[in-house]
Parts: structure tokens; sequence; C-alpha cells
């Protein structure tokens, strides 16, 4: 039985708690909040977790094996080195980090004290997502032409993250785990409408080696909630929408055929539209299967599907991208990131 | 009794020749197109009017007081300066010209002559267009913060030109028509996926003095058809959605709402959501409007509403557009543009 | 060559002369209104047709072999019948007949002159509900457990007929067209909103032999347009939205599962989900279809899709719905109706 | 503090615990469920609540002073006799009881003994179906023309109730409680598809002595599911989509127009479409109102919303239109129905 505990009992924090309570082969040992009021509702709730205000007292326990972190951001790096230093494994919400050099420390201190290292991409074990891999690694779409998302609404403004830190990290995470090539160079523009807050819109284009093109918009004012993905290969697109109830994938059988044309320079281009087809999806919670997944790889010595090297290549991209912004679109190269891989 | 003469009758042409026989005040009097097919075609359909494979013929016929031009864009520049010499007024398909240049051209020739130069952004008549336009320079919204387009589906590859060409001249006309600024520069990107064949996908984002940010997406490779405008501002946000079969406008009383925090650096943002409102919007067809429109002005003396310098304003910012797609997002400047408004 | 002669140039007229001038094999010899403005508008846009005020000069001229009957339903029957005798084919426009008595009059007639007399039920021509007949008789769905369908909107107030005649001849005869079964039976309800004018608002139940339902909903006061029908097998359900622009036929890979239960005498009942499917649709116009095997129907001699006894069918159950709507939902046996087919 | 005794712990239970566990002014004493595996839920779940598996501890113990009783229709009537017998306040789930004699006789207990009897016709209390009543009976919308219900889904087929008793029930308690009139007749159709099973389609025709019809379609078999209202009146009209995550209600400012034509005796019908309009809607939990309205009319000693009456009359026109049902759309008058009122 897997001792766990967790530090940051705020907005995500109680799904986190009351997931672990749920996964076979763990237990919630032990919870940490500053606010007295969070570990209350934690005794509440939890009569037989110990709730403390003290990280450290988390991190020493000996019946605690892997510690959960759900703070903000900003105090994740420090955190999650203690943790491991402390020979515990970790989960950390997303974003891993504030910037590359925490995020590339924190892989470099799994990889010296063997710990496992999480990062908490929750998308990556949605049904949805999975079947979207899947069609995409599996070849049923051709060779990937595109990769479009929208993730708009009327959202909570960060003080301290902008809008890219805060949403675009989802699509970011998803195209990390979904698409076979890995970006090469970031374009990304935006504003910010808020005298002395960040960016609350933007626009992010990702740059590949082969003929890919992948863009993420994001926007904390908008009056619709869209959270739509289009995916477009040689052989067949996808629709990912998921606001939709059901169907949250949708296969079109459509595409473009080119032949060589009387003159041999020219490509004569046709159309191809067949039908269109939406695989039943389970109806599984995503952070279930990722807290089962989390405690088997800890298990097998394994490292997770978004382990720390996949929360730093994310963290590389959302550094790119947030420079760009500030200058107005000008393309960062990610050479970086792709030694991370 | 106004004479019109059409060069042009492949796609567009059709629908200009019988919207024209339909306006009151002026009639068709002649038809230009080089295939005989084309021309016969014309013949059945409309039995009084003249045709003639020779577009000077039309140019040079002292019953036309009015050329259309519905031709390839490569060919505009030419006809219409031919035309104006000629004494005629213009009307050309959207885009005006090739590039700012000729554009620029068209604009003084239209100047010298007394002529009435009209490109035909047809959006910019549509009642849902219009509407917008009301709600964003009547002070409904507040102060405009964003403009962001979607026009996506699986189109027609064109060969000479590129999907912003293409497409985006759509969105960037009413922006013109529909926003209070004009941009000051522009970076976009995009990717061409068929070799030998102009870009298929570009993003455009434009910034403008103000804290207004406006992004254009166009795609000719989309599984579905989107053709969706969201418009935020700090009162009222608009979604215009050109898809739907009525309510193409819905008005969404939401936003956010700033006051000083106890902390005086600090803004504290609050949320505002209230009903949302879709205004009738009457079926006139946009041609007609438009059409309409060109004989009055030209009765009246004065230019039309997307006149020769709409028109190149638009031509400016796909040629700003175009370069920096090819150049992976380098912002361009478009002081020109503003010496030309 | 086949000549036709089409009768009425009112709402739907227009679209029978511009069709029948389309279809390979027929001409349009002549067209009849009693309206001179009408007939103008006919000699303009189809200047070698022939006009008359006198529907006995289409009927009696030798050069028409088909005769086309678009007036409003009360003439149907003198016309048809006219026609037949006279050694005419007829296509007739929906419903057939006023009443039963006419329907079967008009059948018998054909019967003895040997002539094709085709009713216009338009939809049995149209992809989606091809697609629909292949579904349900091809034994996709299983067995067939109910169909129902919505047909509603702001519509036209008919003065002559009520919005069972109006509306419902479509979903009737679609269902004439699809299922497997006739009905033995129907109830329905329904209220008249405008005094002095005939039933605006009508609900519909037929009764089949097998554990089949059907029912219908029509309303000329609905605020928004639904085309939605529900198609329920036990193997797989459908649904047919014809307002949808694309996707008009969604097939669900769902339903129930039964099996015997510990108790012997109690089925146990479980669920099936599977994909959802949506065979892409060809966009040809259902009534170039419709015209073309009209015409090879009459060369070859055998009768059309949607014949005179279809119409027949459709009129008993038109006559006996209208019936029971008025008896405030008396269940009306439908025997008659079995001997007709 | 008023102290509440829960009778079944099965599917509703939970959410009738939590929420009167939220509730100012109550607290939960005691659970009752027969299986032990749910009394242990509810000692995990709520430490200090009593589980028993006799009902009757609960209704005589002292310490509670309302009983909700959440078990199978069948037991509705024995227990709430003997709860309000016994000097209790008492909240039934829905439908009140098995048939119009039950129903009538716990009304009449709850009138001879004082106490307040409560059914949970939660959708009363949902801000939707609110602002709905508003609508209607504030006369936004004129003379109220039709309601147009469907709510259908792939659900759970009930033994011993037919889908009329499962899900129109819904309907019928929405009806009840935003429409001025009450119904005089009923007629409804509907088959069962599993042998042994009940009922799982209906359609339910509610007659009114004014020009108002009710109409109310469920399945149980259906591969979507949709849970839509249309309401018309004479000024305007509503959709009512519950499947809508926002936007739930819209209002259409459309209808026809009458007026006196040449004809003295024929009404000349117009159209008129205006905006669309949908209201900002709260997002209450529905449950939480209702369990504040439940304890404040205990405490003033005035009936609920929904009280003993509301459900008889619902159970009047359930019991009505499953007989008719089961007689094929014979019309049932409800004369008793306007006795109880």
């Amino acid at each position: 039985m897997l001792g766990v505990g967790v530090i940051g009992y705020g907005y995500w924090g109680p799904n986190l708690v009351r997931n672990f309570s749920d996964v076979a082969g763990c237990e919630v040992v032990s919870v940490c909040d500053l606010r007295p009021e969070r570990r209350a509702l934690v005794a509440r709730r939890h009569p037989s977790v110990i709730t403390t205000a003290d990280p450290d007292e988390i991190i020493r326990d000996p019946r605690v094996d892997a510690v959960v972190i759900a703070t903000p951001v900003s105090s994740h790096f420090e955190l999650a080195m203690r943790a491991m230093a402390a020979g515990k494994h970790v989960w950390v919400e997303k974003p891993l980090a504030l910037d590359v050099m925490q995020a590339s420390k924190l892989v470099e201190q799994a990889d010296r004290t063997g710990r496992t290292l999480h990062v908490d991409h929750t998308f990556a074990y949605t049904t949805a997502v999975r079947k979207v891999r899947e069609l995409v690694q599996g070849g049923a779409l051709g060779q990937i032409y595109y990769y479009d998302s929208v993730r708009v609404n009327l959202g909570l403004f960060q003080h301290d993250v902008d809008v890219i830190w805060d949403l675009a990290v989802h699509d970011l995470s998803i195209i990390d785990y979904v698409l076979p090539d890995k970006p090469v160079a970031v374009s990304a523009t935006g504003i910010a409408h808020v005298p002395g807050k960040p960016e609350n819109i933007a626009y992010i284009t990702l740059f590949f080696e082969s003929s890919l093109i992948a863009h993420v918009h994001v926007n904390w004012l908008a009056p619709v909630k869209l959270r739509r993905t289009l995916i477009g290969g040689d052989q067949r697109m996808v629709v990912y929408d998921d606001v939709e109830p059901s169907e949250k994938v949708k296969v079109y059988d459509k595409g473009i055929t080119t032949r060589a044309g009387a003159d041999m320079h020219q490509l004569q281009i046709g159309y191809r539209t067949g039908d269109m087809w939406a695989p039943q999806l389970d109806v599984t919670e995503a952070l279930h299967v990722e807290g089962n997944h989390f405690i088997e790889c800890i298990g097998r010595g394994v490292p997770t599907l978004t382990d720390g090297r996949a929360g730093l290549r994310v963290v590389q991209i959302l550094e790119a991208a947030s420079r760009s912004m500030r200058e107005r679109g000008r393309t960062i190269e990610l050479e970086a990131s792709r030694c991370a891989a």
C-alpha cells in the first residue's frame, strides 16, 4: 500500500484527494494547506487523513511514498526538489515549473534520485484524446497536415501567469502526447487588456520540420465556451470537440487527391468526401485512469506517459511562446527542446 | 437608365448579370467572355444582351456607363484602368488588384477621372455585417478588445493566389468596414501542403494602436465549414456565425469589471453575465443592396462604402500578410496603409 | 422526345417547368395558368413554350404526352381524370386528391387507361430518404420499433387544408416509402387557433400489426424550424435531420439487449452503445431524379415508386387522421387501406 | 433546528441526504435502508447520522420532524400515511402515489393532521422552469396556444412503472406549475417493445377548456438525449431546452397577426418575426432551493408550491394517460381532477 501526501487543498486538491482515495494500491496519508479553514474541510470530509500547515511534515513522513503537489506554480520547483531529495515520488500539477531552467533541474533530480516525476497533463488520460492519438499515430489520418485548437471562454483572470501558461498548457500537452513530431519553432501573438494583468488572449503557431503546422488560440474573455480541435491529414480529418456531451471525436473521410496534370509540372487537385464516423468513447474518469497509471508506473519503476521530460518539453514551448508574444510574433527556435526529448 | 457591361462570365459573373438585371435604374447591355460556350449561355438566358469576346468592345461602347469586372485578379488592373480612361464607372471583384502598386494606381485613376471605383466586398452589404457594424460603432460593445474570425472548409484550391487572398480577403474587408481603427502591423503564419501550390492554411494577427487585436484563421482543407467571428468589447460581446441559418448575430451582455483592490496597485477583476440577444435580421440579398448602392452613388457622385480606397487598404494588408507568412510571422508595419485612408 | 404540359404556374410550377427542361428525353410544350401575369412570366423565362389559360388546350394537345398538375388539390381529380381519359400520362402534386373516393377513382382510371399516374412525393427521391430506406429495409436497424417525426416551423397558414394535409403528407409519404409495413389504425389530436381557419397543430399516431409505432408532429406556429425523424430498431437507430446542411442521416449503433433472468419469466435488459456513423450522401437534386424516373417509367410501361396507389394510401391516412383529430383522438381503423395496397 | 429522517438510500436518496445536510435550519437525524451495504455507505459518508433498516424507527423518532420518502412508488402511500399519523411533515418523491385513490387519501391525511405534505417535483425549482412560468403567467407570451415537450433518451427500463409514470411525470408537473389552466381530458398512445415490460414509448395529448393544447413525448429507447419544450403564445414563443449547457430558455418575438379581410368572414393572417432573447439564468441548484422552501413552508405553516394537491393532480393525469394509452388513444375526461384543484 503506497502512502500519498497531498500539498495544496485549493481548487484542484480536493479532486486529487478524492481521486487517490479511490485508486487501488494507495491511500491518502496526509494533506497540507496553509489555510486553517481548508484543513478543517479536509478533516470533515476525510476524518482519517492527517492535516498539517507544513509541507515538510509530509515530505519527511516515512509513511508517505508519493507527494502530490497542487500549489501555485511558483512553488512547484522547491517542493518537488525537496520531495525527491527525501526519496519521494512526485506528482506535480501543470505546468511543471516556472521556466525551462527549473523544469530541467527537476528532470535531472528525478534521474539522479531514481524517483518517478509525473506531471498532471490530465487530458492525455481522457478517452477522447487517447482515441485521437490512436487515430493519428495508427495512420488513420495519413500524413498529418495541421493541428488547430481553440480554447476560449469567460474564464478566471490569473494574476501571476498569462493565458498561455493557464490555458494553452492543455493544448501543448495534448500536442506533445498526440503528434508524431516535436515542434522546432514558435511564433505567438497576444494582448493584455487589463492594465497590470498578464496577456488574456494569445495565438500560438508551432512550426515543425515536416509540413505540419499547429496553432492554438486561447482567450479568457470569450462570450462562449469553445473547446474545439481540428486535425487534418492527407487521408482523413478529425474534429475533437470537448464541449460536446457525447460524440467528442468525429472522423471525416475527406481529403484532397493529387495527380499529375497534362502539364507535367502542374498537379491536379481533386476532392474526396466520404462518411463521417464518431467512435464510441468509454466514460471513465481521466483522473482515475491517471492515478492508477501513476501508482502502476511507480511499482514497475518506469516513467509515466506524462513524465518530467514531457513536462519540460511543454514548459519550453510555453516559455518560447510567451517570449514571442511579447515581441509581436518573432519566431523563436526550439533547439533546446529537442535535446530534452 | 445606366448601361452596364459585364466582363467575365465565369463563377461569379452570372450572379452579377442576374443581379443587375433586377436593379432599378440600370440595364445590362453587354457581357464579355473569351469562351464561346459561356457566351452561348448568356445568349440563352438573356436574349437581349450583346455578347462579345473582346473586353474593349464593352469598354468603348457608348451605351455602357459602368463596367463590371469579374475576371481573374491578374487582369483587374489593366481592365479597370482602361475602363476609367474611357470614362466608365467601374465595379471590380475582390481583391481589387494583385498588389499595392496596382491598387494605388487604380485609386489615383479614379480620382483623376472622377469616376466611381467600387470593390465588391459583398459582406459589407449583408444585414448581419451591417448589424455588427452598428453594434460596434454605436458603442453597444463598449471599447473593442478583439476581433477573431475563423473561415475554413474543404474549399477549392486556387492556383494563382494563396488562401489569404482567396478567403481572408472577406474578413479583412469586414474588419475594414466594421472596426473603428485601422491596423498598424501584421504578423502571419501559414503553410502550403501541396507542392507547387500556394499556402492553403494561414493565421493572421493584426495589431492596432489601441489595445485591439484582430486575428483571422483561413483554411482550404478543413473537414467542416466554419464561418464564425467573435468580437469582444468591455461592455458586451458578439458572436457572428454566418453558417447559422437564422440568428447569425448574437449579442452577449457579458464582460469583466475592474475596480481598485485593497492594494492600490492591484486591480480586482469581476465578471458580469447577463442576457443574450439575437437581433432580427432582414433577409434581403446582399448583392441586390450593393447593386442599388453602386447605382445610387454613381448618380449622386459620391464614393461607395467599399470604394477603391477600401479596396487598397485591404490589398495592403493582404500583401503584408502574405509576406509575413513567408517569413514565419515576422511583423510587417503597415504605415503606407494609413496614408491611403 | 416526350412532350410535357404543365397546368398551374404558382408556387411549385416554376420548379417543375425548370426541372423538366433539364430532364433528358422530354421537353416542355405548354404551360397553363389562369393568371395573365403568370403566363407572361413563363413567356419571358421560356420563350419557346406555349402558354394558355385553358387546361383543356393542354389536355387535348397531341404534342403533349404527359400532363403535370400543380394546381390546388381541389382540382386534381377533375384534371387528372380528363387527362388520363385523353390518353395522357399524369404527374400530380401531393396530396393526390381531396379524399379516398377521388383517389381510388384516379387509381382505377390509370388501370383502365394503362396510363402512368405519378404522385409527387418528392422526399422519396432525396438521397437522405433513400439512405434511410436502404438502412431500414436492408436490415441494418434490425426489427423496427418506432418512427417519430417532427415537422414544425412558422409556416404559411393554408385556408383550405389543415396542417395534416399540408405538412404531415410529407411524413406519411416517407413512411409509406421507407417502412416495411402499412399502418392499420390511426389516432390523431390537434387544434385550430385562428377562428375560421383549419387546424394548425396536429399529432398523429399510426398503429401497425407488428410492434411498430409511428408518430408525426406538425405545427404551423413554431418559433424554430425542426425537421427531425428518429427511427429505432432493435439493432441500430437513425436520426434523420433534414435541417442539417450535411450529415442529414446519422446511424447509432445503440440498443437494448434482453436475456432471460434468474426468474425464467423475467427478461433482463442491458444496453449496448457503439459508434455513430454518418454516411456520405450525394447532392443530387431530388426533383431531377424524380423527373428522370417518371420519364423512364413511362418508357418502360411500369409504375413509378410513388404511383397512384402510393398516393391513395397516403390520402387514406390523411383522411382518417383528420377525422380522428376532430374526434379528439378516437382510433380509426384503416382496413380499406390494406385492400388498396 | 428541524430534524429530518430519510427513508430510502438508493438512486436519489444520497442527493437528498447531502442536500438536507446543506440546508440551513434542519439536520439529518437518521437514514433508513433495507440493504446493509447502503447503510454502511451512509455511515462512512455521514458518521453522525443514525442508520436503521426499519422505517418505523424513523417515523416514531421524536427527534425527527420531517420524513423524506425516497422509496419505490409502491410504498409511498403506506409510509407517508403512517408518518403523517405520527405527526411528521412529509416529503415524497414523485410520483406521489400509485393511483388517484391513494393520492387523494394522502391529501386528506395532510389536511386532517395539519402536516406539510410535499411532492418532489424538482423541475419547479429550477431557474429555467421558474423563468418559463414567469414568462407564461406574466403575460409575455400573450394567450398560450400550445405546450409541446419531448423527453427521450436511451434510458433505464423500469420494471414496475411505464415510461409515462417514469418520465412524463416531469413534464406533467412542469405543466401543472407553469400553465394557467388545468387540463380537462387526455388522449395517449404508446407501445411496449419488450415482452413482459411496461410501455417504453408514449405520446400524451392534454386538452383544455381554452384553445390550449399540450403534448408530451417520452421514450426510453431513443439514440439521442432530447429535453426540449416549445411553448407558443399569440405574442411570443419559448424554446426551453434543458440539454443546452447555457441559454436553456429562449424567447422568440414571433407570431401571427390576424385582421378582418375584405370578405368580412375571412381573417387575413400575417407574420411577425422579431428578436430572440435568452434571459440570464442563475446557476443555483434546484434541490437546494426546494429544500429551503420545504423547511420555510413548514415553519410558516403554509403549503409548498408542489404540495399534495399538485401531486394528486399529476397522478390523476398519469392514471388517465396510462389508461388511454392502453385503449389506443381513447379520450379520458379529467373531471375528478378539477375537484381536487
